[in-house]
């Protein structure tokens, strides 16, 4: 499974592009940061995501695209830059026909490292031996785009063993070895 | 001057392409809103808008865009739809060279009725005369998205005049009347 993972902000808009399967090491094909200038107009620096995420999903090809979903916790103004600039991404999903999931920075971390209150040094150090790399990636910038994608692959991963399990189940059911009505 | 106004929206967004010059009666080339249905996914319901605007753009070649600035007072998740939403207008702009202008409620109020308290029905009953309607303008939806647009012909009026007169200025002080040093 291929994921281009999406960090989404307005002057630094982490992206990974990380290919591979739970349980096995991953592979990341690109790790990069997407820059506008803050001088720019809001609309052009819009238009510089969406066409350098295009850019992305053409050179790339990924089969499902990971954006961290924003909160507005803090500076209004900025939450409402960074909600603009995931809706490029989710823009780009639609317009090339590929699934989008978004996920929190809790999920994240609690995807990666198994504890949902990592500090960044933690999520760093974990996705370096996910990647199989000798130091952490970089730009450093990009670290949680690499994590989303990372958490991307094995959810997914999850919900196709669910997935297959529930049709197993279904095909015993249709076998004959239903289990629906016994009790544990 | 022909405007595209936006009230953006997934579920609901107005759209107006109004023309004309400050002074004059304006004439409203169409009105209209464009609907997602709730059930998507947001990535198609942003498509949707997005598509939609493209398709406004291409068929009435509006000289600019005005849009209402999204503020996030009331209920957070609906303030990032709604700045998504704008992000479409935004991006299309950019894509289409066109320039932008953001106009928060107050503005556009105080722009049309000349108080910036104004109600709706006051907004609704100055549009009116503004266009020399008959009626109020339909779909009822739509009338912030008219309003935005007549405020930014007669924001881009008074630019114009301002510039006009710096530009007259200029070409004085040039040929000798210059008034730089002068105290009133």
């Amino acid at each position: 499974m291929r994921v281009l993972g999406i960090d989404p902000g307005l002057t630094r808009c982490g992206v990974a592009v990380i290919e591979g399967r739970a349980g096995s090491t991953l592979t990341a094909l690109h790790i990069g940061v997407l820059r506008t200038d803050p001088d720019w107009a809001v609309e052009r620096r819009l238009q510089g995501v969406h066409v350098g995420l295009t850019a992305l999903v053409e050179e790339f090809e990924p089969e499902a695209i990971a954006i961290e979903r924003v909160f507005s916790q803090h500076n209004v103004r900025s939450a409402m830059a960074t909600a603009q600039a995931a809706a490029m991404g989710l823009l780009i999903s639609a317009q090339h026909d590929l699934p989008v999931a978004l996920h929190t920075p809790t999920e994240v971390k609690a995807a990666v490292t198994g504890s949902g209150r990592a500090d960044k040094a933690q999520v760093t150090s974990m996705v370096t031996r996910i990647l199989g790399l000798e130091g952490p990636p970089r730009p450093a910038d990009a670290a949680d785009a690499v994590a989303i994608a990372i958490c991307q692959i094995w959810r997914g991963e999850g919900q196709r063993r669910i997935e297959a399990a529930l049709a197993a189940h279904a095909a015993g059911a249709v076998s004959g070895t239903s289990t629906r009505g016994r009790r544990a």
